[in-house]
């Protein structure tokens, strides 16, 4: 039986000013996923160890995404198991719908000796995001495809674009243990805003991405700033300014939410910086007796990849 | 008599999806101006050749501009007197407020010593533009103070962030000899976007940097759209689909409204497509009988200089 295991990365999108735009490869939190090949033509997923999500192939991420890459292909007299230790808990905001929608479309495609570019990989990958979330978006699964820091130009056709991620970038994510529903979270958004908002928000992701490719720490920090999202979906987060300050006055050069949250993220120059922001936040919330879990994770450049 | 003559450069701002934010110097269009030291502590104005406006030394953009960098230094005992071949016709979208608010600061400075950074001149030269538009915007300024192209991420502090040029990018820009008040034009934008259009809008801004800094002309191509204000302002210009159809079909890689309009411009790469774009549209404003100026310009890395 031929198989094949994955490492399928945790992602931060939005990175404050790039709402539904960016996405950020993780290199620290991540599933792990084995496909292997089973003489019936079907699919099957199980759960070793980790977090259980549903197990229906019609709506499970993993063989929603896989079932649009087999559409695509030939018709075969075999079929893929797919099981799943999930270790990002769904509902954290770092991407637990896109590790497994992507996990099982770059799996499969390795096995089927690579047919697929890594773009029509994110095509396929995107029909898992929907059944999640009811809505497609590419910002966590084209991190997790391509790795790094990466810009979805247009959701529809889907043209992404990998940016340079600075070597010495460095991401401290904390996550409460709270529920918010991604549905919950996009719905308190106010849907009108004024051109002069949509002005502030554009111009400092365009300062964000100017800063990514000339590697000017300070200017990355100056443009870190969501006037979109950020003052709703901060609300539902305990500590939310708190640690916001706490990060900013402790090595933190921007300081967001994660996704639609309740995770959030830290931007650090180099590891001791991010991981003294995850030190005193860790501080400050075990004062404060809220559960969380806390990890430091460079920008992975890699992506998804074979374990 | 000491006294300094510098070039002024028109320039291009917003390039459809930076509203606001973006500008671009061009290399081949602008103002001269002269300005001479005098005995006397005031400032006085006269026009040389070109187009004329205010004389009045409270409301012309050099002149406000330049009181506005004096009242921040120590009181003098002589002045200063401004002389302007003023070749950007005013109203006509390439920054012909931005060339005088910019020139007149440049030149003093230089008279001075140079007592004050690029930054503190985009700061006063603010102060010219505000005088002619009724509003604080720092566009233009930015890319005639410090040359290529420049993105303003706050136009509050004047945060001003200069990108880079690819090295093969060319404009044309066609000005039809018709009027739009800047205030008219910017009245027609609607006040209220949906989040959609922020999302669409921002991320081919932040697609178009990257670009700028991969030198990736087809992503440049594709970033160049403008679903904010273009759909509005290209009424007010006649041919307006017209011309950005012949430009597209012949060597534009992106074509849109330079500024408020009523001015246009396109990007090519390399002058030969920037000069067929040219000779295209010319060809096809000359059948209708229409009045234009035409130019093909470098993107103007020095910006505003000594001549």
């Amino acid at each position: 039986m031929k198989s094949i295991k994955v490492y399928c990365p945790g992602s931060v999108a939005n990175l404050s000013c790039g709402f539904d735009i960016l996405g950020l490869c993780l290199d620290n939190v991540g599933d792990e996923m084995t496909v292997s090949i089973i003489n019936e033509p079907v699919l099957k997923l199980d759960f070793c160890d980790g977090y259980k999500v549903t197990s229906d192939i019609k709506k499970n991420a993993a063989t929603v995404s896989a079932n649009a890459l087999l559409k695509s292909y030939k018709k075969l007299d075999f079929g893929f198991n797919i099981s799943i230790n999930k270790k990002i808990k769904p509902g954290s905001g770092i991407g637990s719908s896109a590790a497994s929608s992507a996990g099982s479309v770059f799996a499969i495609n390795k096995l089927l000796g690579e047919p697929f570019s890594k773009m029509e990989l994110i095509k396929f990958a995107s029909e898992g995001e929907f059944a999640c979330t009811q809505s497609y978006h590419a910002d966590n699964i084209s991190a997790v495809l391509l790795g790094g820091i990466t810009l979805v130009r247009d959701n529809t056709t889907l043209d992404i674009v990998r940016l340079n991620s600075p070597i010495e970038l460095f991401v401290t994510i904390i996550h409460p243990q709270i529920e918010i529903k991604t549905s919950d979270s996009r719905a308190i958004i106010g849907r009108k805003i004024e051109i002069s908002k949509l002005t502030e928000q554009a111009s400092n992701l365009g300062a964000l991405i100017s800063a990514l490719y000339t590697e000017d720490y300070e200017l990355i920090s100056r443009s870190i700033k969501d006037i979109i999202a950020e003052p709703y979906r901060s609300e539902l987060i305990p500590e939310f300014n708190n640690l916001k300050q706490i990060a900013l006055e402790n090595g933190s050069i921007g300081f967001g939410i994660s996704g639609s949250g309740p995770s959030m993220f830290s931007l650090s120059k180099g590891p001791e910086n991010a991981n003294k922001v995850k030190r005193k936040l860790e501080d400050y919330l075990n004062k404060k007796n809220l559960d969380f879990k806390s990890y430091v994770s460079a920008v992975n450049d890699e992506g998804i990849k074979i374990i």
